[in-house]
């Protein structure tokens, strides 16, 4: 059980410190006006993971940012209203980790942990440290309360707790914008989880290279009808096959996260199948595996193989999709809009005689080209959004194509975007059919 | 690599249905004279999971459930807006899995999708449904905007957008109070998690007790001084050990959810350490495994072991905590006030010398004695709060003692209260000498 370049090896890897610089968010209050930005939510809220770095519990706890308001040598000063419970581990991650080697913090804002009124919610906790530090911050709007900064989904108790306490909220894209541009220490985690991803996939390429055909002499294209894969004496399933892969990741020191998207067949064209369904030769079977790294970052790579196939559909879609995501790729250098990454992929699918533009459950290709990856497995930039590319954009390239009565190819990396153009951040081979020596 | 249980048969298992009967819901709008419940969240959110049943996306959806005004033969209806790439999966699990064999919704309450919109915000594609089912259903408050009701922690955006459409929002428990109690189908899957992560402390004894000690002749009470175990010839550390515990957890195809928390000698005594920290002979070792089951149900299992150890502190620790362990339990049966549960164990604790009442980074129990299960891994009922216990209430009874100094000792088990008393779900042997023959 001690599995597949596991070890303690890669936890002592040298990363960059994870560091969140918090000065755009103190520049967007200043701009705004505002005495505060306030964001509320548990450990499963990824703007909070990625402001605080601290992975809390999962009940709500709070941050609030303020801009030094007097003329002191600090730019701002953060807050954490954590829960008592959390208060070493809070300390840990969110004060110290924050600090130089010279023990100031590293982007100027200071940082300290509360837990008064531990046993009232998360929102008037941080209207309370409001209230203390932001007090005199906005005398723009003196005799109105103080405008706060929040996110628009900070949950709605939270946010009437705040406007109890005279806070007027207005909503901020601050976060969002700071997550889609990664740091060197973000792409080191990026690489990590995705290189595990990789080392999964590896691991159901071998499995599905080792499965056998019963049924030597079938007609290849009567799927249906053909009995399924056998691997190690017992019928091959996708279930069977993700728990393969992630015991791997698992090996690695990553979580599967519920994400190991494996279909096979007409479940190939599901873009998020995640039950149990035979695997039969002839069919495309399609995994889609995005664990999530011990920093919360994401992984996100994608093949599609066939075991014995008939070179039909399978094998054209193979194909077309393979030049999608070549031209996809072709395209990708900062300041192309994004949206043209997904245009050349749809056309070149088009192109090879598939629907750029289906609905889910119809024929062709049915959903966007790429999106950002961070602590979310989906954040911004959409590559069907608006916007341009900017170097540290880091986001999936991911062509496909699908008949729901068939199945389903798609191919997908996780993608850099440099000063002058693009790195796959763990390479992964191309080629439909398993190959043994992969793992 | 095919590890440990693993394998196709129990993804077959026979496991009860699992379907959420929405009646409690209706009947809450009723009692409020409100025209509709609405949630609004993404697949972290658990109130969406528990009531929808859908594995949906890392965006925002939303479920509108409102009673049947008409003399229908239905009690009431419940509309999922879902974006629309995820149409197919939605009808699977929300309408497909919530009808009997006849075809009938098994709750009386119809269930549809609904994409339209699905460009807006889900508050809006939510208030765009209340608009169109609700019509009439208010007629007591005819003249205002009708009332619905929404869980307190409701995206604020959402709640804005529903605001807008003129209803006005209040808050309910009736989805907590529903979780609660766990059927006979949440009991199956509680019960499936739960065997999956015992089976994950099998593996973490076996390597505790195959682990070598290299300073056989030190002495043992200077445990900072003494070199960490070694396994297969390298030292063992907390992550080490948590890689094979979630190699195993994920054989069994549940997934270790960042909860396999593990700390030895100081660690210990930090309630959530998931870092990396070499293993001394001597030290206590305690392991937390929570991991979560693919229909979102949680396990929770905690046992401390100490390798090599000089029988002080921690052994006393032990003995103190199987007690309380004992106490606790004794006291558990329905109608037995929840408190009752953690205060026996604090007293027992109390007896053998350890402060009951001590704060988090002090020297004696820290936390509650438990918490209920389900599909979030802290939810009602708590075994500190309010309420009495009830047949097929899941909770977790978990008594300890921590020093920051030295670790802590923890013992914990999930438990089903039943008509007259309670069942361990998944029983797990105790000793603080970890044992070859548990794997």
């Amino acid at each position: 059980m001690s599995g597949d370049g596991a070890g303690p090896g890669d936890a002592e890897e040298n990363l960059r410190p994870l560091r969140t610089d918090l000065r755009p968010v103190v520049e967007a209050v200043r701009e705004a006006g505002a005495a505060a930005f306030v964001a509320v939510g548990d450990r499963f809220d990824d703007d909070l993971r990625f402001l605080t770095r601290f992975s809390g519990p999962d009940r709500p706890y709070a941050l609030v940012v303020v801009p030094d308001t007097e003329s002191g040598d600090r730019a701002g000063r953060a807050v954490l209203c954590a829960p008592a419970l959390f208060r070493e581990q809070a300390e840990r991650e969110f004060v110290a980790a924050a600090r130089d080697a010279d023990g100031e913090f590293h982007d100027g804002i200071g940082r300290e942990i509360r837990t008064e009124g531990v046993g009232d919610h998360a929102g008037e906790r941080a209207a309370g440290v409001v209230d203390d530090l932001a007090d005199g911050a906005n005398a723009a709007t003196e005799g109105d309360g103080p405008t706060v900064l929040a996110p628009a989904s900070i949950p709605h108790d939270a946010a009437v707790y705040l406007e109890r306490a005279d806070n007027d909220l207005t909503s901020t894209d601050a976060v969002a914008d700071a997550r889609a541009r990664k740091t060197p220490a973000e792409v080191d985690r990026l690489r990590r989880v995705q290189r595990a991803a990789v080392a999964g996939m590896a691991r159901a390429e071998a499995v599905l290279a080792e499965s056998g055909v019963t049924d030597t002499t079938a007609e290849k294209s009567k799927r249906d009808s053909r009995p399924p894969l056998r691997w190690e004496g017992e019928p091959l399933t996708t279930e069977r096959l993700r728990r393969e892969v992630n015991q791997v990741l698992a090996a690695r020191g990553v979580r599967d996260a519920g994400n190991t998207v494996i279909g096979a067949g007409p479940s190939a064209a599901d873009l998020h199948y995640v039950g149990d369904d035979p695997i039969r030769p002839g069919e495309t079977v399609l995994l889609d595996i995005s664990p999530r790294g011990p920093d919360g970052y994401y992984g996100d790579v994608t093949r599609t193989f066939v075991v014995d196939g008939d070179g039909g559909w399978e094998r054209r879609a193979y194909v077309a999709v393979e030049a999608a995501r070549e031209a996809a790729l072709d395209e990708v250098e900062p300041g192309v809009p994004a949206k043209t990454v997904h245009g050349e992929a749809a056309a070149e699918l088009a192109a090879y005689g598939f629907d750029p533009n289906a609905d889910e459950g119809e024929a062709g290709f049915t959903h966007g080209t790429g999106h950002g990856v961070g602590v979310s497995l989906h954040e911004g930039p959409s590559l069907s959004g608006a916007g341009e590319l900017r170097p540290g954009h880091v986001v999936t390239v991911e062509p496909g194509v699908y008949d729901p009565e068939i199945g389903g190819v798609r191919l997908e990396d996780l993608i850099l975007v440099t000063d002058d153009g693009y790195e796959i951040l763990a390479e992964y081979p191309f080629g439909i059919v398993p190959g043994i020596d992969s793992a």
